[in-house]
C-alpha cells in the first residue's frame, strides 16, 4: 500500500473507517463469531473452560476468594513498587515455589503477562531466541518484544531446535516452549530439549500453563514429570487460572531469575499486582490439590475416555496428554457452527480458527475437568458426534 | 559483545551467571531495592497506592467482589473464546460505556494488557504512531510490539506531533499518549492533540488510568473533560484498578474500534478473562462514584494541598492536575533511602528511579485518596520534608 499525501486531513468519523474493512474481511472468512457470555449456573455441560479441577465453585476456594476481599480488599491498590504487594502475595509465592521444588516464585495478575515478563527478562539483544512453530500467543509476543534473535523452527523437532542453537549468532541462548501444546494437548519432548539445551549451553522456558495441575507427581505439572523443575537451567511459568479455578499467572525458577524479572520486567513492575481474591483462591486451590492428589489422574483418564469416544465416531481426534484435545474441522465457519450446535443441545466446546492455529486447520478445542462423570463424557461424544459436518468423518 | 564458539557446553548451573552480573550492576546504581510487602491492615498512611477514591476496602466494594466469587466462582475459567465470557462481564461493559459516554468498552484482566491490545489492534505495519516521550511502560510495550513506524517526540510538545504526522511515511496514523503523566501527574494537552489528530487524519488513543474517577464531570475522566469521549476517532483506555480499587482494565470507545480489539488481539483473545469478584467489584465502584460524585473534587483538592504543603518545605514538587505528583530526589539511592525513611515513619510513599523516569531524574512518587484527612495531609508534609536528604532542598 502506498502512502497517500500525508496531511490531507480525513473527516473524524473516517479515520477508523479501515477497521469495517478489515472486519468484513473477518465475516467473509469465517472468523467474526463472538461467544455468547454465559450466566453465573448455567445449563450447559462445559467442555470449554481451563477449570481442569473443577475448583473454580468450590466452596473452598470460592470462600477463601469472598473472604480474603473483605479483610484485604477489593484490589492490590498499587503495583510492586507502589505498595501493591501484600505479605498475602508473598506466602502464595513461598507456596508455590515449595509445592513444585524450586527455589522461589513471582505472581503475576495473568498468565500472559507473566510470559511476557519472563521471555523479556531472560534474553534481550545480546540473546538467540529458539521457539516450537506452534507456542502460545503469549511466549510469541514476549519474543516479539524481546530484541532478541528469534528462531522459530518445526512443530517438535528436537533436531531442528538443536540446529538452531548450534548456528546462532549470540552467545546467550533461550529455547521457549509450551509443555503441553496448546491447540492439540501434546506434549513437548521435555527431557530431550533439556539434553540439547545442555549440550549448547542456552536456558530452557517452558510454560505449563496446561500441565500444572494435571500432570506430574499429585499435580506439580509436566515440568516436574520430566525431572526438570529443580535444574538450575529451567524456568517454569503456570497459570492461576486454569488448575487452580483463579486468576493471573506465575513464574518460577531458581532464586536469580526470579529477581531478574522483579526488578527488571516491565510486565511486573508497571502493574496493578493481582486482586487479593484471586490471589487467596489459588492458595485456597493449592491446599485442595496437596489434600486431593488424586485429582489430576481423574482429569487425565477423562481426557482419554472422552479422545477414545469421539474417536469411536469417526472424528479426527488428537490423543490428549493432558486435558485438553481438538478435533478437526473442515473449514472457519464449520468449527464455529458446529460449536454453536453443540451449544445448542447443552455442551459448550471451544474452536480454534486461523491465526491460533499456526498449521491453518480449525478446530473443535475440547477441554475436560475432574468433576464430570461417565455419563456426561457420553453425552458429550453423543452431542460433538452428531453435531459434526459431515466432512468431519472420514 | 562478539559471539563465543556457540557449541561450546556450558555447566547448567552457569547458563544464568549472566543474571548475577546483571544484579550487582542493579545494586551499584541504587536500582536493586525491592519493597517490602505490606500487612492486611496496615498501621501506615498509604501515599503509594493507587487507590485514589479509597474504595478498594470500602464495603460496598468489597462486598460486592466477595458476593461474586461466591456467586460466579473464583475465577472466570477461560479465554473469551474458550467460555470465560460471562453476563457480569457485559454488564460492566455496557454500564463503562453509559458512565462515559462512549459506544462501547471491552474489559481486560488488567490495564496493561487493555493498553497492549488497543494499541496493537488498531496500528500495524500499515501505521504509524506518534507519541509523547514520556509514554506510560505498556503503551511503551504496545508501540512495541505494533510493527507500526514508531516516533517518539519531545514530552508535551503538540508541534513535534504535528510534524511527526505531517512527515510520516504511512497512510494510517495513530497517537498515542497517556491523559495524566504517571512520573509528574501533568495534563496532556489533549484538546491541542485532538486538533492536531483531525489536521492530519489520525486516530488518538488516550491512557486516562490516573484521570478516570479523579478528572472530569463526576469523575469520568480527562477524555471526558476534553470534550473528546464520544468522538469517532478517539479510544480511550482506563483501569479499574486505582480510582475504582478493583482489578483490571477497559478500552472505550466507538464500537468498531472494540470489534476491532474483542476479534483481533492477542492480548484478549488469549488471556483469561477478569474473575468475577474484580468486575463485580468495579461495577460496585461505578456505582459509589455515582452516588457520590464529590469524591473526585475532594482528591484534587487533597492533591493541591499536599503539594503546597511540600513545596513550602522547599522541596521541588511537579504541580498535580489529577491524584499523583513528584519530589524530585537528587539520586535513585537518594530516593529509595528517602522512602524507606518515611516508611519507618509511617508513611508509605513510592519512588521513581531510571528506567522508570524519562529524563532520568529519580524522585519520590506520592498520591492521595479522598479519605485522606487534613491530619493525614500534616503528617505526611511533616515526614517528607524532615526525612528529605539536605541535597533535595534548594
Amino acid at each position: 500500500m502506498n502512502a497517500r499525501p500525508n496531511s490531507a486531513p480525513v473527516p473524524a468519523e473516517q479515520v477508523f473507517d479501515w477497521l469495517d474493512a478489515e472486519a468484513a474481511r473477518r465475516v467473509e472468512a469465517g472468523l467474526a463469531h463472538r461467544p455468547q457470555p454465559r450466566g453465573a449456573t448455567p445449563g450447559e455441560l462445559d467442555l470449554a473452560g481451563d477449570d481442569y479441577l473443577g475448583l473454580a465453585k468450590d466452596k473452598r476456594v470460592a470462600g477463601a476468594a469472598a473472604a480474603a476481599a473483605l479483610r484485604w480488599g477489593a484490589g492490590s491498590t498499587g503495583s510492586p513498587v507502589n505498595n501493591g504487594s501484600t505479605e498475602l502475595h508473598a506466602e502464595l509465592e513461598h507456596e508455590l515455589a515449595r509445592f513444585c521444588g524450586t527455589q522461589a516464585a513471582l505472581v503475576f495478575s495473568s498468565g500472559f503477562l507473566a510470559n511476557l515478563a519472563a521471555v523479556t527478562a531472560l534474553s534481550g539483544g545480546e540473546s538467540a531466541i529458539v521457539t516450537d512453530r506452534h507456542l502460545g500467543a503469549s511466549l510469541i509476543e514476549g519474543c516479539r518484544l524481546s530484541r532478541a534473535d528469534v528462531a522459530a523452527v518445526a512443530h517438535s523437532d528436537t533436531a531442528a531446535i538443536k540446529h538452531a542453537l548450534a548456528t546462532r549468532r549470540k552467545a546467550r541462548a533461550l529455547v521457549v516452549t509450551d509443555s503441553v501444546f496448546s491447540v492439540d494437548g501434546h506434549l513437548a519432548p521435555l527431557a530431550e530439549l533439556s539434553t540439547a539445551c545442555r549440550e549448547h549451553g542456552a536456558g530452557l522456558l517452558i510454560d505449563d500453563a496446561h500441565g500444572f495441575g494435571v500432570l506430574g507427581d499429585g499435580g506439580r505439572g509436566a515440568v516436574q514429570a520430566a525431572g526438570l523443575a529443580a535444574e538450575p537451567d529451567v524456568v517454569t511459568t503456570i497459570s492461576l487460572a486454569k488448575a487452580l479455578g483463579a486468576q493471573g499467572g506465575a513464574v518460577l525458577g531458581p532464586r536469580r531469575v526470579i529477581r531478574q524479572i522483579a526488578e527488571t520486567a516491565r510486565g511486573f513492575l508497571a502493574d496493578t499486582r493481582l486482586a487479593p481474591s484471586s490471589v487467596a483462591a489459588a492458595l485456597a486451590a493449592l491446599g485442595v490439590l496437596k489434600a486431593e492428589p488424586e485429582l489430576p489422574g481423574a482429569v487425565q483418564a477423562c481426557a482419554v475416555a472422552l479422545a477414545a469416544g469421539l474417536r469411536d465416531g469417526g472424528l479426527s481426534v488428537s490423543s490428549p496428554q493432558a486435558a485438553l484435545m481438538s478435533v478437526r474441522a473442515p473449514s472457519a465457519a464449520d468449527a464455529a457452527n458446529w460449536a454453536a450446535r453443540c451449544a445448542e443441545q447443552g455442551v459448550r466446546v471451544g474452536f480454534l480458527r486461523p491465526p491460533s492455529v499456526p498449521d491453518g486447520v480449525s478446530r473443535l478445542r475440547l477441554t475436560v475437568h475432574a468433576r464430570l462423570t461417565e455419563s456426561n463424557v457420553d453425552t458429550a461424544v453423543k452431542v460433538v458426534s452428531a453435531s459434526a459436518p459431515s466432512a468431519a468423518t472420514s
